[in-house]
């Protein structure tokens, strides 16, 4: 078993930097913050001697050395950047249960045949750059590195840029490592586990998603002076297509969700009808002809809502990734973990894209999750115990050091 | 008459100061460009031999003397801000004209009986710091000072912060000035003049405003992992209600408008349900009775949206006035002047609030109207010809010089 107290401790003490305004964390992804975060689990990855590589998305890939020159390394990983109201374990605790897999061999004097490579890719989330698992995507070769770097955040600042400013761009080339596996621990980020009172999600998949960002061109116009009939209402046309959604998401169900996180009313003042309005509808299924379904068919009836209202509609995929079948080799490899721990566990879908997704694409790859309080998370309120960490990253250590051999 | 050239050469002087991004105008109050619209304003006004006043909200009264050492002064007004993304004329044209007035009083060398007050009110938009026409409703009486100096935009800082930042602050007490009459000169901002192909808009109402700051609590969480059946959704209620208000608006035609111009979701994330939605309902009427029958149902059927969805929803009037009659006397001053000088005209109902509507509350007071390109206005696009322009400030002109007397 791994020291729970001290993988504890350190989710802690990195939950310190970029605090949220509630309890939970503010570490977006190539912020200050984001550089200090870095800064403190290189100085950890230090004192457990492993050795360091950064790619050139700012990945950084944390090597102990396996007995066997010739064989490729194990990597566990998942991600240090947070939402801008996030909680304290989304990423994180993938990250540093990496870590204490890698502190607890060395507690027991264990060499591996197989290097471990404990890994946090940039820019998990998303939230300061669509789309989310950028560095993996780019590592996975679904991204190109110029597209990545020209990624914009709200205040039009590059990927690119923000990567240079804060220092982490690396000399590797992106993707020129090669994986023996890739394992990610995550909380699950909604309700089953909790529900079922089951310690350990076996994830078997992850649901496939589209980001479809809207962007809506009326006419600025006084809220006042401007009769309802001259109207060309941005703002109501947003309004009808985020019911839309909510009905094709419904009608999907089971195995579906929709929903909008992104909206932008431009210019934003209270008496003046919206010029442009920009959102994101995010939709997910783990079944694709669901997925690619009800994309369809609200690009489909998107621009019905707004020819009546004389708006003009334009839609661009700012982020997609396919539903993923996990490798059922390392899948059961976690099962049999659980089981020999005498943890508790089912077979779960993730809901939530993960780095596992893109890794998956070049390397046998699976996951472990742990439950969550409330299913709650992108939420500073977002919780676990320390119980459910450790078994977890216990279940983590065992199906990892299976993998990498003795 | 005026002298158009000069009215438009200095409409295109001020027009330089606080550039938009599309031919319009950037110069919302209280900011560094506000303050360098009111120097040069100021520098013209001591040229043409003006003496200034300023009071404790920053509102510029910039004097020419009259002969009677008795007699009230006669007040011509309107405000130099612009909302973010504004027109060259909103508001502007008012100032200058009541300059090129007194300008032509210059020239013809006439002096009046009663004192002219050429005034700039602060914060006339709303834009900025809700309410619009913040300091003539402290003038008026309607708000306390202290109440106005803690008006927020959306970075958090107070108007009086600003006010004193930019050091714009007077030393006279607000509202102590006793007016004969308030006269207004403003672009229509909507589409009758033009459609009516009149040069003159005598306006005989102004119509009543609601603002209500809606406040919609709902559960920030993952897009993707949490079920449908267990978001609560404030995004969704938002839409709900943005399309009811559509329905209340529709259903008062003719004569009432309604609608949303800003809308904030936190954390505005593409991949987290919003925990907060904030968004500003705009409704209007020239019917006191409409108007507030809007709001009750308004108020009404929000809480019935949300309920369902467990969304928590709390609703405060950040904007209100009530739909006001002009001064008989000068509307028909203003009539009369329209009809000597040969311009076409027609009565109308002022769709926008204006100083004029708190002014109106302490002194004898009207407006002059000229039309505008297509009704376009809180838009960069925003547009006038100079010919409109000169027989608004004609009119105004003869009105003025009627009721200050020779
Ligand atoms: N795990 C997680 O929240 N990833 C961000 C990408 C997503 O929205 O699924
Ligand atoms: N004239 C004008 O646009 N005033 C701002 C207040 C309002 O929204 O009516």
């Amino acid at each position: 078993r791994i020291n729970s107290d001290r993988l504890w401790d350190s989710l802690m003490e990195m939950a310190k930097i970029g605090p949220g305004v509630a309890g939970g964390n503010n570490r977006q992804t190539l912020t200050d913050s984001d550089k200090q975060g870095r800064e403190l689990f290189k100085s950890w990855c230090d004192q457990a001697g492993l050795t360091m590589g950064v790619d050139q998305m700012g990945t950084m890939f944390m090597t102990r050395a396996g007995t066997d020159p010739d064989a490729l390394p194990v990597y566990v990983g998942s991600h240090l950047d947070t939402q801008p109201t996030g909680g304290k374990y989304d990423g994180v605790l993938g990250v540093l249960s990496g870590l204490e897999v890698v502190r607890s061999l060395n507690d027991l004097g264990i060499k591996t045949k197989h290097p471990i490579v404990v890994t946090n890719w940039t820019n998990e989330e998303g939230a300061r750059f669509a789309p989310a698992m950028l560095a993996s995507g780019v590592f996975a070769g679904v991204h190109t590195q110029d597209y990545a770097y020209a990624r914009k955040d709200l205040e039009g600042l590059t990927f690119g840029d923000e990567l240079k400013r804060i220092g982490w761009i690396g000399d590797e080339k992106v993707g020129a490592r090669k994986m023996h596996a890739y394992f990610e621990y995550h909380i699950e980020q909604g309700p089953i586990l909790e529900a079922e009172n089951k310690q350990i999600g076996v994830v078997t998949h992850c649901q496939g998603l589209w980001w479809l960002e809207f962007t809506l061109t009326g006419r600025e116009a006084h809220t006042g002076s401007t009769p309802m009939t001259m109207r060309v209402n941005a703002g109501l046309a947003m309004a009808r297509i985020l019911e839309m959604v909510q009905t094709v998401a419904m009608e999907n169900q089971p195995g579906a969700v929709g929903g909008v996180g992104q909206v932008k009313f431009s210019p934003n003042s209270r008496n003046v009808l919206p010029g442009t309005v920009i959102f994101t509808v995010d939709i997910r299924s783990p079944d694709q002809a669901k997925l690619d379904g009800m994309r369809a068919r609200i690009e489909k009836e998107a621009p019905k809502i707004c020819e009546p209202l004389g708006v003009k509609c334009s839609v661009e995929a700012v982020g997609h990734f396919d539903p993923v079948t996990f490798d059922p080799t390392l899948v059961g490899r976690v099962r049999t973990a659980a089981e020999k721990l005498g943890y508790s566990h089912m077979n779960i879908i993730s809901g939530a894209g993960h780095d596992a997704c893109w890794a998956a694409k070049v390397a046998p790859a699976t996951m472990v999750m742990c439950p969550c309080v409330g299913g709650l998370s992108h939420n500073e309120a977002e919780d676990i115990s320390k119980e459910w960490a450790a078994a977890g990253a216990d279940v983590l250590f065992h199906a990892v050091v299976e993998t990498a051999g003795i």
